[in-house]
C-alpha cells in the first residue's frame, strides 16, 4: 500500500466514524426548528422561491409596521414569477385576504424568522449571549465571539464598533473564568488555550477603507485594532482577524503583518488570522503568515475556511472584468483546502491550526494527515463550526475528542438578518456539504470522496468565449501595490513635462503664432498644466473646408479600416493608461479612480462603436424574395462639429468624436479650454491610430468664437454637443435654420444637464443607500451630469438616514486630487467655485451637514465644501437648479407617490435612482420615474458603455444614448437599395 | 393486369423504344456545338457561374463596342463571387490582361454566343429562315414560326409586330407550296394539315395590356389579331396563340374565346391555343376551350406544354404575396401534364392535340393513352419540340412515324438573346428532362418513371411559416373579374353617399357649427366629394390639452393592447378595402391600382409598426452579469402633431399616426384639406379599432391656422410632417425654439420633396427602362415625392430611348380616374394645374413628347398634359425644381460619372434609380448615388413597407425612414435601467 493510499484509508475510516457517531447523535435534520426545516426544504426544491424568500428575509429588518410585512409577503411570495410552492401560495392567499389574518400572518412570519435567526445568533448583546456561550462550554466545546452589525459608513460608527470589541474583551474574561474547567478543550501541547476568544472584522474599524487610499486605510485600522489587541493582551484574550471580501484582503493582511510583527505584539501567542481556501492565492497567503510567525518567534494561529463570499466574489470580478479570485468549482476549493491544511499542519508548532468547515471529508483529511504523517495529538489543532449549524456533526466530533470551537455571533436580531441570509444560503447551497448530507441525503462514500481539481480548461475556455464580444475595459485594481506605484510614477513623470501644449491643428498641420491661454491645475492654481492655443474664426473656416473636402475620401475608406483604427486607438490608450490618468488628475483634478474610469470609458467608446459599426455595416436584408434584393443600410452624413465639456475630458470627447468618425464623417474637435491638454493627447492618439489629418481637426479655444461660427455654417452636418443647457438650446435653435448654401438638415445631438434625484423608500437598505448617495454626490466634486443633487427620503427612515449621512460625511477628506487620501478635490475653476459658494451662502439656513475645506488649503485651489441641505420646497433653487458641484438637498417624503412627483418635477430627466426592496414599488419605479438612466439599489453615477447607455430626455438632451445601440444612428443616413435581380425570368436562387 | 398497369406497360415500352432509336440516332450531346456543350457543362456544375454567364448573355445585345464586351466579361466572370471554374478564370485572366488579347476575347465570345443563338433561331428574318425551315421539312418534320423581338412598349411597336405577322402569313404559303409532298406529316384523319403554321404572342399586339384595363386590352388585341386571322383564313395558314405569363392568361383566353367563337372565325378549323400544364388552372382551361369548340362546331387545336415562365411566376407571386399559380414541384407538373393530355385526347375530334415537350415519358404517355384507350392513329395528334433542341429525340420520334413540329423562332440574333437565355435555362435546369438524360445521364427507367404528386402538404406548410412574420398586404388581382366588378360596385355605392363629411373631433366629440369647405372631385370639379370642417386655433388648443391629459393613461395602456389595436385597424381596412379605394379614386383622383396600393400601404403600416413595437417592447439585456441587470428599453415621448399631405391620403396619414400611437403617444391628426374625406374614414377606423377618443384628435382644416399654432405650442413633443419643403423648413426652425413652459426638446420628423432621377446606362435593358421610366413619371400624375423627373441617358442609347419613349407615350390615355382605361387622371387642384401648366409654358421649346389632354375634358377637371422635355443645363428649372406633376426632363450624358454628378447635384436626395447590367457600375451606383431609396433595374416609385423603407436625406427630409426598422425610434425615448440584483452577496442565477 503506498503512502497516499494509507492516508486515504485513514481519512475514510475517520470520516465513517464521524458519520456513525452523528447518526447516533440525532436525526437527519439540518435545523432543529420545524418551521426553518420546512422553509429550507422548499427553498431547495424551488430555486426561484428561495431567492424571493431570502430577499424577503433580507428586507425584514427595515419593515417596522405589520402592514409593510404583509405587503412584502404578498409582493415577494405571491407574484406569479416568484415560483412559490402551491401550499405556500394557498396559505398566504388566504392569510393575506383580509386585514385581520394579514396582521396574524405578518406577526407569525416575523416571529418565525426571528426564531430562525436565534438559531444562529447567540444573543443580542454580550450580556445576553453569555448564557448560550456557557451552555456551549458545558456541552464540551469552546467558542469565538463575533460582533454582528451594519456597515460602518462613518468614523463614528467605526469607533462604535471598536468600543464594542473593547467592551467584549474587557467583560468576557471575568464571565468565563467562573466556568468549570474542561481540560479536553482547554489544554493543548503548548499549554492552556484562552477561554475568551474574539473574532474581529477589520472593515468595521474604518469607514473609508479603500485600496486606492491604501496606506491610510491600513493605518486607520491599525490604530483601532492596536487598542483592541492591547486590551486582549492585558486580559489574555485570543483575537482572530476574520477575512472578508477579496477587495480587503491585502489591507487586512498588511494590517495583520504590521501589527502582529510589531514589537508591541510579537510576543503575544494568542493571535490568529483566517485563510480562505477558495482563493487562488491561499497557499501563498499561508506562506506569508508562516514567515510572520518566523519573524515573531511566537506562534500564530490560522483558521482555514472555505470562504463565505463566493457568489459575491464571482459577481464582482465578472462585473469589473477582473480575474475571478476564487476557484469556480466547488471540488477545486475542496481539494485546495486539503493542500492548505497540509501546509498549515506542516508549519506546526510555529502555526496553530484551526479547521473551520462542516465538511466531514475536509476535517477527516486534516485530522488524518496530522495524525498519520505528523504524529500530532488531537489537541494540537482544533475544528471550528458555526453556531446553530450542523449540530449532529458537532456532537460526533466532540465524542471523538476533537477540540471544537463555535463561531458565535452576538448582535441584534434584525440587523443580524444579513448573517441569517448567509447561513441560509450556506445551508441550501447546491454544492454545500450540509445540503448534500442532510437534504439530498447523498451516500456517505460519495460525501467522503477525494475531491479532484478539474478546473483549468473550463476557466480558459470561458474567457475565450467572452473575448468575442465587446467587454468593458477593466478599471485598475488598486489593491495591487505595483498598480499604485505605477500611478505615482506616472504623476511624477508627467509633472516634469508640464506645461503641456494644445495647438490648433488643421489638415494635420499645427498653426503657429496663435493666441494662447494657460490652463491651471485646479488643485494648485500656481501650476500651469497646459498652454492652449485659441482658435479663431479663420481657423474654423479652414477646418470646415478641410472637412468638407475630406468627406469624399474618408467616407469611402473601407469601413473595416475605420473600425480597425478605433480598435488601434483603444490599444494605444490602454498602453498609455497611467500617463493619461495622470493628465486628468492634474488638469481637471479628478481623483485616481475617477480619472481611471474616464480613460477606461474612452477605450470602451472606441471598442464599442467599432463593434457597433461592424453590426450596422452589414446591409439588413428586408424581406427579399427571389428576383428582388432589398437592403437597408447606412451611409455617412457629413462634417461633424464636436463640442465637448471638461468634466469627462477624455471619455466624452473621445466618444463624441469616434462615433461620427467611424461612421465615415469628418470631425472638428472643439474641446473645453479647461481640459485642452487631455484633448491634445486624444487628438494625437487618434492620429497615431491612423485617422488622417484631413479627417480630424483640432480647434481648442473659446466656444463663443469657433463654436458659434460653425454651428451656423452651411457645411456642418452634425453638431454633437455635450454641455450646458443654455448653450445647448442656443445650438438647437440656430442649427435648425437652413441657411443659404445649405443642402441638408443638420443633425443636432445634445446632452445637457440633470437635476438628479434618488428615492430612499421605507424598506431601503440604509447601509447601501448612505454609501451610494455620498458617492453619487461627492464623486468628482459633483461635477457630473449624473451627479446626485436631491435625495427623497421616506419619513419613516429620514432621521436615521440623515444621521448616518452626517456621520459618514465627517470622514471625508478634502485636498489636492493627486493624493489618494482625498476623496474630494477642488472644482474646475474659479467661476465654478464662486457659483457654488454662492448657492451655499444663499441657502445656509438649510445646511444640515458640510465638510469644511481645511484652512491649510486656503488660496491654493478651487475648493468648495461638500454640503447637504434640508429642503421642503421642491420648486426652490435647491430643488430645481443644476449646481455642478458637491451640493445635495434632502427632501422628506410621505410616500412613494410624493417622491415620484418631486423627482419628475423638474425640466430634466437624466439620471435617477431608488433604494427599495419591494418588487411592487420597483415595478412602479420602472414605469413612473422619468429619467434616461434609472438605477435601482445602487449609486446613480458611473454609467458604463454598453451596459448602461447614457443620456436623458426632457431638457436633459436629445439624441441616442451614448454608448448605446442607437448612438451611431445619429451620424448615419439610412438608405434603402432595392435591386430587381431577375433577368428574363431568371434570378439567383438566393438573393 | 389492371387497365392502368397495361397503360403503364405500353408507356414504358414506347419510351424505351424512343430511347433506343435516340441512341442509334446520335451521341449523347445536348448541343451539337462544342463550345455550347462546354459552357452548358460548366453551368450545370457551377451554379453561381451559370447565373453570371446567363446574365452576360442577356446583356450582350446592348454591348456595341468590343471594349464593353471585354469589360463585361471581366466584370461578370472574373469577380471572386462569380464562382467561375478555374479553367475559365485562368483563360480569361490571361486573355483580358492586355488590350490586344482582350479584343480577341471579346470577339470570340460574342461570335460564339451568336453561334449558340443560331442553334435555336431559324433565321434573322422570314426570308433567311426559309432555308432552315425547308431543311426541317426535308428531314421529315413540320414547324410553326414564332417571331422574336423586344417588348412592345408603344402602339407603334405593336403595330409593327402585327405587320410582321401579316407579312409572314402573306409570304409563307407561297414559299412552302413548292416543297415536296410528305403525307406522313401532311395527312391527318381530318384531312390535310396546313404547311404554313404561325404562333402569335398576344402581348406583342398591344402596348398597354393591363388587367385593370381589361376590356380595352382585350379589344385592342382582338382588333389586331382579327386582321392576322383574316389573312390566315384567306391563305389557309394555321394560327396558334401562344400562352405567356399568368398575368396575361385571362386576357388571352378572352381574346381567343371572343375571336374563335365569332361568326367570322368560328368555321375556320386551323386555329389553336396553348395550355400550360404547370398552371393549377390548366384542367379548367381545357374545359373552357372544349366548350368553345362545341360552340364553334369546328375543331380547335390545343398545344399542351409544361410552361416556360416557372421561375418568373413563382417570383412574381411571392413578391406580390399572391397565390403561386404554378405547381411548385416538377413532378406535380409532369403528373398534371398527363391528366391534361388525357382530357385533351378524350375531346377528340372536337379538339386536335399537340404535345409540346422534350420529356419522353410525357410524350409516351400521350401516345400510349391515345392508342390504347382511344384507338387513335398516330396522325390524329402531333408532337412539338423546340428548334435546335433535343435533336436525338426528334430523330427517334420521326422514325416512329409521329408527326413532329418544331417551334421555330425567326428574328434578329441580338434581340433574340432573351430567347437564347430561356433555352439555356431549360437545357441546364436542375429539374429538366434534357439535363437529366444528357448531362446527368440518369437511368432510362428513372427517366420514364410515373410522376407522382406529393405537393399539397409542402405548400401549406410553407405558407404557414410565412404567416409568422410581417407580410405586405397583397394588391388586388384585377385579372379576376369579380375583383373588377367589386371595384365598380364600390364606386357606385360611394357615389350615392357623397358628399362625405369630415368634422373636427376632439376627445371623441364632434364639434358643431364650424366653418366648412367643399372638397371637389379633381376629375369632375362639379362634384363635391367631402364637406370638411375647418378647425380653429381654439380647437387646436383644446386638442393639445386633451392630448397632454391623455398621455397619463394612453402611455400606460399595456403595449400589447396598443399593438392589438393596430392589428385590428388593419383588419377593418382590409374588410373595407374596396370602399376606401373608391374614396381615393373620387377624392384625389387616384387610379384604381394606385388607390389600392395606398390602402394596402396603410394596412402595412399598421401591421408593421405593430410588429416593430413588439420587437422594441422587450427590454434589451445589455451585458448583464450575475448581480446586475442592465436593460435598455423605450418609453413614450408625448403628444404628436401629425401633418399629412393629400398625395397618399390614406397611407401616409395612417403611418404617421399609428407610429406615434403604438409607441404610446397621443396624436393630433391634421390631414390635408384636399383629402379630408379619406382622413375622416381613417380616423373612424382607428377609433373603431379601439384607440380612445382622448388619445386621437381630428383637426381638419388649414395648415396655416392650426399647424402653425401647434408647432410652436410648448406641450407638443413630436411634429411628424410630410409635405412641402418650405413648410417643412419653417416647422424645423420653429419647433427648435424652446418656448416658455416647454420642458422638453421637440422631435421633428420631416419628409419633404425630391427631384428624382434615373440613370440609363449604356448596357441598360431598354424594354424595361422605357416602361419603368414612364410608370415612375406618370403614376398618379407624377404627384409622388418619389416620382421620376429627370432621366439621365447614356448618349449611346439616348436616341433609341427617346424614340421608344415618345412612341410609348402616344398610347397613354387621359381622363377621369374612375375609368380604368385612363392611365393618367387630373392633378389635385387648380393651383397645381396652373403651376404645372406654367412650367410647361415656360419650357415649351424643350418639349420632346407630350400627351395632349383630350378636348372633351376641357373645363371638367384639373387635367394637365404629361410632358417630356429635353434639357442640357442641370441647374435649370427642369433640372432643379420639384414640380409634383407629370413632367420629366431627359439629359444626355457621356458617362456614368457625369450621370452621377447630375443626379447628386440637387438639394434633394429622395429616390433614384439606375438601369445597368454591369456589376461594376451597379457597385459604384450603390456607393455614389446620394438618395434615400435607390432602385436598380426597376421603377423608382412604389416603395413597400418593410421591404423598401422610405425616406430621403439632404433637404428631402430628416427622420427614420417610414416603414423601416428605425422609424418608431422617432417616437420613443430610450431608457436605461440598471438594477443591482445582489443582496448580501447573493443574486438570482439568471438576471
Amino acid at each position: 500500500m503506498n503512502i497516499d493510499q494509507s492516508l486515504e484509508n485513514q481519512i475514510q475510516e475517520l470520516g465513517l466514524l464521524i458519520f456513525e457517531k452523528k447518526q447516533k447523535a440525532s436525526g437527519s435534520k439540518l435545523n432543529k426548528d420545524y418551521w426553518a426545516e420546512k422553509l429550507m426544504g422548499y427553498s431547495m426544491r424551488y430555486p426561484e422561491f428561495k431567492i424571493e424568500l431570502f430577499r424577503l428575509v433580507d428586507v425584514l429588518p427595515s419593515l417596522t409596521k405589520w402592514q409593510q410585512v404583509s405587503e412584502h409577503l404578498r409582493d415577494f411570495l405571491l407574484r406569479d414569477e416568484a415560483g412559490a410552492p402551491a401550499v405556500v401560495r394557498a396559505i398566504l392567499s388566504v392569510a393575506l385576504s383580509n386585514k385581520w389574518t394579514s396582521w396574524i400572518a405578518a406577526k407569525i412570519f416575523k416571529k418565525n424568522i426571528l426564531a430562525m435567526a436565534q438559531n444562529f445568533i447567540t444573543g443580542e448583546d454580550s450580556h445576553r449571549a453569555h448564557k448560550n456561550l456557557e451552555k456551549l462550554w458545558n456541552s464540551g466545546q469552546c467558542f469565538t465571539v463575533d460582533i454582528l452589525g451594519e456597515a460602518a459608513v462613518s468614523e463614528n460608527e467605526a469607533e462604535h464598533y471598536k468600543n464594542k470589541y473593547l467592551e467584549l474583551i474587557e467583560g468576557l474574561p471575568a464571565k468565563v473564568s467562573d466556568w468549570k474547567a474542561n481540560p479536553k478543550i482547554e489544554k493543548s501541547p503548548w499549554g492552556f488555550v484562552p477561554r475568551a476568544n474574539v473574532s474581529v472584522k477589520c472593515s468595521s474599524l474604518y469607514s473609508q477603507i479603500d485600496n486606492l487610499n491604501f496606506r491610510n486605510s491600513v493605518d486607520a485600522i491599525k490604530t483601532r485594532l492596536a487598542e483592541i489587541l492591547r486590551a486582549a493582551v492585558q486580559r489574555g484574550v485570543f483575537v482572530n482577524l476574520d477575512m472578508e471580501q477579496f477587495d480587503y484582503r491585502e489591507i487586512i493582511m498588511t494590517v495583520a503583518e504590521e501589527l502582529f510583527c510589531s514589537d508591541e505584539f510579537k510576543n503575544y501567542p494568542h493571535l490568529g488570522i483566517v485563510v480562505q481556501a477558495y482563493l487562488k492565492t491561499s497557499l501563498g497567503d499561508i506562506d506569508r503568515i508562516v514567515s510572520w510567525a518566523q519573524t515573531r518567534q511566537t506562534p500564530l494561529s490560522i483558521r482555514l475556511v472555505k470562504g463565505a463570499y463566493w457568489d459575491y466574489e464571482v459577481m464582482q470580478a465578472k462585473q469589473r472584468h477582473w480575474p475571478v479570485p476564487v476557484f469556480q468549482e466547488k471540488s477545486a476549493t475542496d481539494a485546495n483546502y486539503e493542500q492548505c491544511a497540509k501546509k498549515i499542519l506542516e508549519s506546526y508548532p510555529k502555526i496553530h491550526a484551526a479547521f473551520g468547515s462542516h465538511n466531514v471529508r475536509s476535517l477527516s483529511f486534516a485530522a488524518s494527515y496530522a495524525e498519520q504523517r505528523l504524529r500530532l495529538p488531537r489537541n494540537a489543532y482544533e475544528f471550528q463550526m458555526l453556531y446553530g449549524m450542523a449540530d449532529p456533526f458537532k456532537k460526533a466530533v466532540k465524542k471523538l475528542d476533537f477540540r471544537l470551537r463555535d463561531y458565535a455571533p452576538v448582535g441584534e436580531m434584525l440587523p443580524g438578518m444579513a448573517y441569517l441570509v448567509r447561513r441560509l444560503l450556506e445551508n441550501t447551497s447546491n454544492e454545500g456539504f450540509l445540503r448534500a448530507s442532510f437534504f439530498d441525503k447523498k451516500a456517505v462514500n460519495e460525501l467522503l470522496k477525494n475531491p479532484i481539481y478539474k478546473i483549468e480548461n473550463k476557466l480558459n475556455h470561458n474567457e475565450e468565449t467572452q473575448n468575442m464580444a465587446f467587454k468593458n475595459e477593466a478599471f485598475q485594481d488598486f489593491s495591487q501595490a505595483n498598480v499604485r506605484a505605477q500611478m505615482e510614477m506616472a504623476l511624477k513623470n508627467l509633472q516634469k513635462e508640464l506645461p503641456l501644449k494644445c495647438p490648433v491643428v488643421i489638415n494635420g498641420v499645427k498653426k503657429e503664432n496663435t493666441e494662447t491661454l494657460n490652463v491651471q491645475n485646479p488643485s494648485r492654481t500656481s501650476e500651469t498644466v497646459c498652454v492652449t492655443s485659441l482658435a479663431t474664426e479663420m481657423h474654423a473656416k479652414e477646418a470646415i473646408d478641410t472637412c468638407v473636402k475630406a468627406m469624399k475620401t474618408w467616407s469611402h475608406v473601407d469601413v473595416k479600416d475605420r473600425i480597425a483604427m478605433l480598435r488601434k486607438a483603444a490599444q494605444i490608450m490602454r498602453d498609455r493608461k497611467s500617463e493619461l490618468t495622470a493628465t486628468l488628475v492634474y488638469e481637471v483634478a479628478k481623483s485616481f479612480r475617477e480619472a481611471d474610469a474616464d480613460i477606461c470609458e474612452g477605450i470602451d467608446f472606441c471598442d464599442y462603436y467599432a463593434q457597433e459599426m461592424e453590426r450596422l455595416t452589414d446591409p439588413k436584408s428586408m424581406g427579399s424574395t427571389s428576383g428582388e434584393l432589398n437592403q437597408y443600410l447606412y451611409r455617412a452624413r457629413g462634417p461633424a462639429l464636436v463640442i465637448a465639456p471638461w468634466n469627462f475630458p477624455f471619455a466624452i470627447l473621445c466618444g463624441m468624436a469616434v462615433g461620427p468618425l467611424v461612421a465615415g464623417n469628418t470631425v472638428i474637435l472643439k474641446p473645453a479650454e479647461q481640459s485642452s491638454g487631455v484633448a491634445e493627447k486624444l487628438y494625437s492618439i487618434l492620429r497615431e491610430a491612423g485617422i488622417p489629418g484631413e479627417a480630424l481637426q483640432l480647434l481648442p479655444g473659446k466656444g463663443e468664437v469657433v463654436g458659434a461660427y460653425l454651428v451656423k455654417h452651411p457645411q456642418v452636418h452634425i453638431v454633437n454637443f455635450t454641455g450646458s443647457r443654455a448653450v445647448g438650446l442656443w445650438i438647437l435653435e440656430n442649427a435648425a435654420k437652413v441657411v443659404p448654401g445649405q443642402k441638408h438638415i443638420k443633425k443636432v445631438v445634445i446632452e445637457l444637464g440633470g437635476k438628479n434625484a434618488m428615492i430612499i423608500d421605507e424598506d431601503a437598505d440604509l447601509d447601501e443607500a448612505v454609501a451610494a448617495s455620498i458617492q453619487s454626490f461627492v464623486g468628482f466634486q459633483g461635477q457630473k451630469c449624473s451627479a446626485l443633487s436631491r435625495v427623497l427620503v421616506h419619513e419613516s427612515l429620514y432621521d436615521r438616514y440623515k444621521e448616518r449621512l452626517k456621520e459618514s460625511l465627517k470622514s471625508i477628506s478634502i485636498g489636492p486630487a493627486e493624493n489618494p487620501s482625498h476623496r474630494v478635490g477642488p472644482v474646475i475653476d474659479e467661476e465654478s467655485q464662486k457659483r457654488i459658494l454662492g448657492v451655499v451662502e444663499r441657502n445656509k439656513s438649510k445646511i444640515v451637514a458640510q465638510v469644511p475645506v481645511p484652512e491649510s488649503l486656503a488660496g491654493q485651489g478651487h475648493y468648495v465644501p461638500p454640503t447637504v441641505f434640508e429642503e421642503s420646497d421642491a420648486n426652490s433653487e435647491l430643488g430645481q437648479v443644476e449646481f455642478f458641484g458637491p451640493l445635495m438637498a434632502l427632501f422628506k417624503v410621505g410616500s412613494f407617490d410624493e417622491a415620484v412627483q418631486i423627482m419628475n418635477g423638474t425640466d430634466y430627466a437624466l439620471t435617477g435612482g431608488i433604494f427599495s426592496r419591494s418588487p411592487t414599488v420597483l415595478a412602479r419605479a420602472r414605469k413612473e420615474i422619468e429619467v434616461g438612466n434609472l438605477y435601482i439599489n445602487r449609486g446613480i453615477t458611473g454609467a458604463l458603455v454598453y451596459k448602461q447607455p447614457f443620456g436623458g430626455f426632457k431638457l436633459s438632451g436629445a439624441g441616442g444614448k451614448a454608448g448605446g445601440p442607437d448612438y451611431l444612428l445619429n451620424f448615419l443616413e439610412p438608405q434603402t437599395v432595392c435591386e430587381n435581380t431577375a433577368r428574363r425570368g431568371f434570378a439567383p436562387e438566393k438573393t
